[in-house]
């Protein structure tokens, strides 16, 4: 069955690196097939909704391949769930437009619009072929290796890292502990890429934190407190997300009346917290790095790997289509041989929505302040190239 | 006159991407000349202090070559200010170390070390060549056109504005405001140099407030709000030390009393105020992101111009002291042909300590709330190669 008509392709969720090169691998790919228009939607299923769509047919190839080297989400990115009310919508846009193939670039919230279309237009007799790209630096998505997006912010943070661990190591004297905060809401993915930015025993990060382990107070002041006392200076990386014993967020639970008097609670911040606790319980000053969304979009320090997977499952998922299939997402499959190599498989959208994937036991140090040297295996090809290295006297 | 004995070179104050590269300038200069013993200092002049010295002349060639492309300060950096009782200690490690030439790496304050050392040495006869090298991110130096550090930290805050404003322009559908926060504690020349981002009319960053500016609340919501009205959403850029109307770092008047609360009063946080004031006021949704020292020590993202003047002024340093000029700072002056071009001048240490070059008023646009197109033209060929340029659709 190969449906026979137009193509849409949206991005959603939090924009990255490398979500425009996944763009690029399917308006590539849809050129080479029998499909007539390839249109993009303006900020996802939003644009859909609206009937904001770009006839992507129009552009110059040279656009389109510069979209792989082009940060951010080019056509625009939203974070829009559907409404009962919408999906007759969107059914319709389609019918209007005879759309067959809608591919939906994101998370896990857009993996569960393309599968909630995908059962609404069979249910309506409307032939259509929805398929979800996997795109979030969360790395959070289950049934794939990876996800695109993960390997550029991992290559980001370690090389960040590793230049202000240099950074403590120079002036540590003065300014004694460094916290770096990553992003990552509800998983530790990204904090612990900031360990690849170690060559030797003593480099930083010297302690790391993350989503998946309760912060203990009393544990981490110790475990501070004894690096100083080893190296004189201490950096840390730790989750946006950082919870206590109890699941809540570190800066809501502790900060919340300070930030309930703006009226408005949010996320992040933890670095501050932390610095503030280990000045008040150390006598250490003590500075917080929080580069934010700057991290997860920086073209210049793409991993290359990254890059080149994020087009590849884009192109796939064309090809997936094309040859009749529908109600999946493209993953990625490490092959076990020694050297690094990924194969696309998919996985039926119904068993990755609603799921999320943690750092598993087996990636965290048993103290639960560091990562494993099998996460390190894991994580360094995602990175592409080698990072920087740099000399040292002595 | 040509003092004949040892060097000892130091660096001082935060680290930057290029400081590394002066002190290959000052190594690799010296030994063309008639200098026995190259040391370095570490951690600046609490090395001298402390007799921990480094004998640089037993590095690898290949190390030493390396620094030029290593972020931080190799040799270690400190912010230690002498006493009065420091100096006699000082005086006796150089005649212990036969030490004739002093090069400080640093901002401010290593130049004003630099001239008291030189006066001191006067004073006691003991013949020695003192020579500041400029080095700050801050770029505040009086008497030279730009401090090797500012084209680097300057190159990295415009293309992380570049990028993060993309990400704004994707996603600000749901995040409407961002607000990027870089280094600059008393002059706003990092903060400005976020202007570089830009391409066209409506490119991030909208707006930038600096330390020269007062800070008003009521303008700065004005201000925001239009854009938003006419953009749907609005990247603006701000200093660290950005003052009120009455002189005081803003959230440190502002959030004084919380910081009190953990005891110990940070500067910084001044773009998680705003984001919190512009939920309140004007109820958008708005982040935070404030890269810290991350910004500061990047060497992948140096700008090929700064590294290559931080280079120049350590080995002119070197130059001119072993033709047997003593108390001065090494300077780069801008000549006024149509393509950039700096040559290597001096300046006498005293008519430079105690000093701070604010951004000038041609720089700062009437509401102070930008800068105009004469600091684009002073900035731009301090950043080195062209930025990163990418596709658009439609």
């Amino acid at each position: 069955m190969k449906p026979k008509g137009n193509l849409v392709v949206g991005q959603s969720g939090g924009p990255t690196a490398v979500i425009n090169s996944s763009l690029a691998g399917v308006i590539q790919e849809a050129k080479k097939h029998d499909v007539e228009k390839i249109y993009g939607a303006v900020h996802g299923i939003v644009g859909v909704l609206n009937e904001v769509l770009l006839d992507l047919g129009k552009e110059d190839p040279s656009t389109i391949e510069g979209l792989r080297y082009t940060p951010s989400a080019a056509l625009g990115s939203c974070r829009y769930k559907l409404k009962d009310e919408d999906y007759g919508k969107v059914i319709d846009t389609f019918t209007k437009y005879n759309i067959r193939y809608f591919f939906y670039i994101g998370g896990n919230d857009s993996m569960e619009t393309a599968h909630r279309l995908s059962e609404i237009a069979k249910g309506k007799g409307y032939e259509l072929s929805s398929i979800g790209i996997p795109k979030t630096i969360d790395n959070d998505l289950v049934r794939t290796d990876h996800c695109p997006g993960y390997g550029s912010v991992a290559r980001w943070v370690a090389i960040a890292t590793r230049d202000a661990g240099l950074d403590t190591e120079a002036i540590g004297i003065v300014d004694k502990v460094k916290v770096i905060e990553t992003m990552g809401r509800d998983t530790g993915w990204i904090t612990a890429a900031t360990a690849l930015a170690r060559e030797g025993d003593k480099d930083a990060p010297h302690l790391i934190y993350l989503s998946e382990r309760p912060f203990i107070k009393e544990r981490f002041l110790e475990d501070v407190e004894r690096i100083y006392k080893d190296l004189g200076y201490v950096v840390v990386t730790v989750c946006e997300g950082l919870k206590d014993g109890e699941g809540r967020t570190l800066v809501e639970s502790k900060r919340g009346v300070d930030l309930d008097a703006f009226g408005h609670a949010q996320r992040g911040g933890v670095s501050e917290y932390l610095c503030a606790l280990i000045t008040r319980e150390l006598g250490l000053k003590a500075r917080a790095d929080k580069p934010g969304t700057i991290q997860r979009v920086c073209a210049s320090l793409a991993s290359r790997t990254d890059r080149e997977e994020a087009y590849l499952v884009g192109r796939e998922a064309v090809r997936y289509a094309v040859e009749g299939n529908a109600d999946l997402m493209i993953t990625l499959e490490r092959e076990s041989s020694p050297q690094y190599k990924c194969i696309i498989g998919t996985a039926n959208l119904e068993d990755v929505i609603g799921r999320v994937k943690p750092l598993p036991d087996e990636y965290i140090s048993e103290r639960g302040n560091d990562v494993t040297k099998s996460f390190i295996e894991y994580a360094r090809p995602l990175i592409g190239d080698p990072l920087p290295t740099y000399v040292r006297l002595r």
